[in-house]
């Protein structure tokens, strides 16, 4: 037996995308649905084969025994009511989320049974045309349990994201937003300021270094507008930490005092040797 | 007729070391020369048919007709003196150090043919076993000639990197520093100080946006100190336009400013789409 019969997937992107072709090839559902306010995304997925049907009109998720709210923070929060209305009392509601306390808060309350995901997958691109079967194989996706959450529920969906190649693990509200503000949102701020800092006249000179660093520069401003004051306390304390660190950085390079520009750099190097 | 009899290539790392490859796969010299503190670079650059012959005595150089310094920018600067004591009068100097402003202005004085050359190639990875061939291929070389340049020496050395592959263009030093102070030393620092501001027990959650954004802070510390310091007033400068950015960002993040917020990430995505 599949784990669901119905799945609905609201915001048919790179991420909603990824997620519904997966459910499609592993056959873990009997039918997948999506919504989209775009028809041009509507159209490209089914062409495509990541859904087998779809429609801007939200009442389409009504029959669904999972849904999965893939769009954008802001957004996220502003349908959930809508959503909560249509939906089957007993259907399971996640999302992909990437701040989790507001959302959480929020969609615990409206819906009967609901548990937030976050799969730490995806890249700066976006829209259902880059939707790729197997992104969440080897990667990590945090689930945000609270006292209300169901254990049939949890349980469900953390089988669910292990049958997409996920590894699982739940952390609070809280702490998932701390730690995603330096982790994540943090280098998006690093690499949207970089960018904007360079001289226009400057890039034909761009080695890798820069193109590496900025590569997420290119990631949906707007989504990353919503993520930043959606995680707007954690935000302005990383921001700060990183422009203190840089600023010891500038007083060693004014100070010329090469002993300690070497102390900070090597033990960057030696923190960043850890990551593979 | 190849381009030079012997080459001598002092600091055999990735850098020198793929030069050196380069050199021997094209046919480019008759005889291609190591210089290296490390007995073991040397040992290794010799069983990987990096080099003909190679010491750890400087002495080595003298017959020489193409030298290229490719050591860090302190030690080029520090060895200078002596190395041009011991090549021949007629012999084409080259480095590839990261900032141009200092090595030229010294080395230019010393040497009787010297012209300077930063090929922007390479990687974190340092090390004659990371040498690879062809790592020029397609990337810039710029050249800093100087009033006392020599017109024959800027060719030779122009028609040499173009035989490893590279686009060529001509830059004054200061121009050289200034725009790699934006292109790459500035990324450079801001990766290290991202990495240093991850608090560790975090780094499990590392998604591809923190190692893409710090890639490079896996590099030579000392390397990179060096680079820093000779380029300083620049690096003071870099550094603090972008602790302004990211202050703006704080600043539409504390008002809940959105649509400043918006209009300062959307500036940024559309720059870095620019990069290919």
């Amino acid at each position: 037996m599949k784990l669901f019969d119905k799945v609905a997937i609201v915001g048919v992107g790179l991420i909603g995308g990824s997620i519904a072709l997966d459910i499609k090839k592993k056959r873990i559902a009997n039918e997948v649905i999506g919504v989209s306010r775009h028809r041009k995304s509507l159209l490209s997925a089914k062409r495509l084969g990541v859904i087998d049907r779809g429609s801007q009109n939200i009442a389409i998720i009504k029959d669904a025994d999972l849904v999965i709210l893939a769009t954008p923070v802001g957004t996220i929060l502003k349908s959930a009511p809508l959503i909560s209305k249509l939906v089957k009392p007993e259907c399971l509601v996640s999302d992909v989320g990437s701040t989790k306390h507001l959302i959480v808060s929020k969609l615990d309350r409206i819906f009967t049974n609901y548990v937030g995901s976050h799969p730490l997958a995806g890249s700066e691109k976006r829209g259902v045309l880059n939707a790729e079967p197997n992104i969440f194989r080897g990667s990590l996706c945090i689930l945000t349990p609270t006292k209300k959450t169901k254990p049939k529920n949890l349980k469900k969906l953390e089988k669910f994201w292990k049958m997409l190649g996920a590894r699982t693990v739940f952390l609070s509200t809280e702490n998932h937003d701390r730690i995603l503000s330096f982790v994540s949102h943090l280098p998006h701020a690093v690499a949207f300021s970089l960018i904007e800092s360079m001289p226009k006249q400057y890039l034909r000179f761009s080695p890798s270094s820069l193109k590496d660093t900025t590569r997420i520069a290119a990631s949906d401003s707007e989504l990353w507008g919503d993520i930043f004051l959606s995680n707007r306390k954690n935000m302005l304390k990383t921001i700060a930490l990183l422009q203190k660190n840089l600023s010891r950085i500038k007083h060693a390079i004014n100070k010329k005092d090469k002993s300690l520009l070497n102390k900070i750099l090597k033990e960057a190097q030696i923190k960043r040797k850890i990551l593979r």
